[in-house]
């Protein structure tokens, strides 16, 4: 990300733990770069009040009052199923444009096709930023990334909105610390608003899922020894299951780790869709990468926000019975068990490929 | 379709049992409808020459020929991996526009929105039909198959192009005669060019393969009792994977029939792949659906077209021994077997739910 880029968050009666997940990530990852959030429901508050974390990045209720921020853009902070733009923010988007402000989205609905927008941006010199537009001319996936050498782990969920995303932030700088030339695979418009660049995968076409995983893939691993593949959806998700298995198909992993939320027992807005155990879900993703490459679960990453401390290393020691493999909560506790798994996979493959030769 | 149209199919340099899939599908399901085909390398053969089925229908060498048979309309007689058009077909697309015909298209490419195509179609009162151009406003899906009675059965398969689209054709006329009304919901552009409706999960974006899965169920379940889906891909498909789970996903079968291809061992294009067995399949295809809805593979549809008549009873009767389960090639024996398994499997459902009520 440009360190002069200062975010207007546009996150109108829907700033909060588990509704504005765009903004929640900016804020987490890049929290320099977030002048101010607007929401009305939750002004006079800070980000770490409403989320946790983000320190004093400021709540306000108004765009005039935002605007005092001097932010230098507006990011759309939410990402709801379906992806469409909210009807009632299009005075709000207007009024940035007019302001000169660029405006980055991550919908579904891509903004600078709509003709109102793309009229205001130019006349007023600002650009939209459609993080979810596809690139031109995907092709469909032959199974490519068999041709590099680096070690691909993709994160894989029990459900959506779990952590797949943010357990590779998270582990990323541990696993470059133990001496890898680690990377980060965006496939999601929150990760590509971080890492600058990326595929949201499931926003190409359905048959190009599995090319676009691929490419956005190779890309990540040249001149680098370990890619983070970001996870999307789960396999027994009833709208995305073919996003995350597309994703797996084309990103062709060595090996995976796998996110749950252990205070979550059904599947998102889908009640019900029970959500498998881990041991069941470890099978099913395993048995599901086998027919074009073996890929075990070497790890697992809790998200345990809404327990206690107990409740939480609870949790861990459970999942840890359960699985045999080293589990742990990365925002929450250390990320060690899981770049410690990861180095171990890639050195092992590594040598086992060296004793090939 | 209309009883009207005449096409002339265009296949140039690709007219054979696996280059043309659209247009064997047209010629075996609609021969009445193809006037001609074009192809110069199979020039002044017939149809029944080049695929096996088809009859008299003419084969020719240049445009000029095929007009004498005066078609309505053209169709694009291929579906290559990725979709997209061939270059060297312009011309011809543009003679065929400015003659007045229609266009018909399966591609991902979508020739109404070629700015020559369209501006030469509207000069001369000429349509473009794009029959994988998405519908306006899909959505995810949320298992809304569920509030169906409606008994949904969907074909599945060891690879792309095995013969899901052609098993549904094949048994819906054997499935009616035992007293149900049955309807067959199209999710491929060749299915859609032959039912008149559907929509091309492969085409929509990749969040809504489920969701666009739910509708076109859901529209064919209206005023019927059995709902056969049109499979597409295959779970273990490196590029498809994504779209046929997210079909299987969408559609919730509540049973299934697996097609496969008893000559082919690796996946289409990917010899990196090799095919599993029947019942790894079967066990692959059962264990994911069951997390949303249970589904049993009730039969197996064999493709032997490559086979001897020796051959191709052996391979049957290897498959019932494999499997347990009752098996066929739909297009060269009987479709007994599978529609009456079909009917079995439903009669048992609804005195099941009269038994609960």
């Amino acid at each position: 990300m440009s360190r002069s880029r200062r975010f207007l968050v546009l996150a109108e009666g829907n700033f909060g733990p588990l509704t504005s997940k765009t903004a929640n990530a900016c804020i987490r990852y890049a929290p320099h770069e977030v002048a101010v959030v607007l929401d009305s429901a939750a002004a006079g508050r800070t980000a770490d009040d409403v989320l946790g974390f983000g320190g004093g990045i400021p709540v306000v209720a108004t765009f005039d009052e935002a605007m005092r921020f001097e932010p230098t853009a507006m990011l759309i902070g939410i990402a709801p199923a379906g992806g469409q733009f909210p009807h009632a923010w299009r005075e709000l988007v207007v009024r940035a444009l007019t302001a000169g402000l660029d405006v980055w989205s991550g919908l579904h609905s891509l903004l600078g096709d709509d003709p109102e927008f793309a009229a205001v941006a130019a006349a007023h010199g600002a650009t939209i930023r459609d993080l979810r537009r596809p690139p031109e001319n995907l092709d469909v996936s032959y199974g490519r990334v068999r041709e590099t050498d680096a070690t691909v782990i993709l994160t894989v969920g029990s459900d959506c909105n779990i952590g797949k995303m943010t357990t590779q932030l998270q582990i990323q700088d541990g696993v470059r610390k133990l001496g890898h030339r680690v990377s980060f695979a965006a496939t999601g418009q929150t990760g590509i608003l971080i890492e600058g660049r990326g595929i949201a995968v499931d926003a190409v076409i359905a048959d190009f899922i599995a090319g676009a995983a691929e490419q956005l893939t190779l890309e990540a691993a040249v001149d680098h020894d370990i890619v983070l593949v970001e996870g999307q959806g789960s396999i027994v998700h009833p709208a995305y299951s073919g996003v995350t298995l597309g994703l797996m198909h084309g990103s062709l992993p060595h090996a995976m780790i796998l996110c749950a939320q252990p205070s979550r027992t059904t599947i998102n807005r889908n009640p019900w869709v029970p959500i498998p155990s881990l041991s069941e879900l470890i099978r099913l993703y395993e048995q599901l990468a086998e027919p074009l490459r073996q890929s075990p679960v070497i790890g697992v990453a809790l998200n345990t926000y809404d327990l206690s401390d107990i409740e939480a290393r609870e949790a861990v020691e459970r999942a840890k019975a359960e699985t045999g493999l080293p589990v742990t909560d990365p925002v929450r506790f250390s990320t060690a068990p899981l770049s410690e798994a990861i180095d171990a996979f890639h050195r092992e493959r590594v040598e086992a490929r060296a004793a090939l030769m």
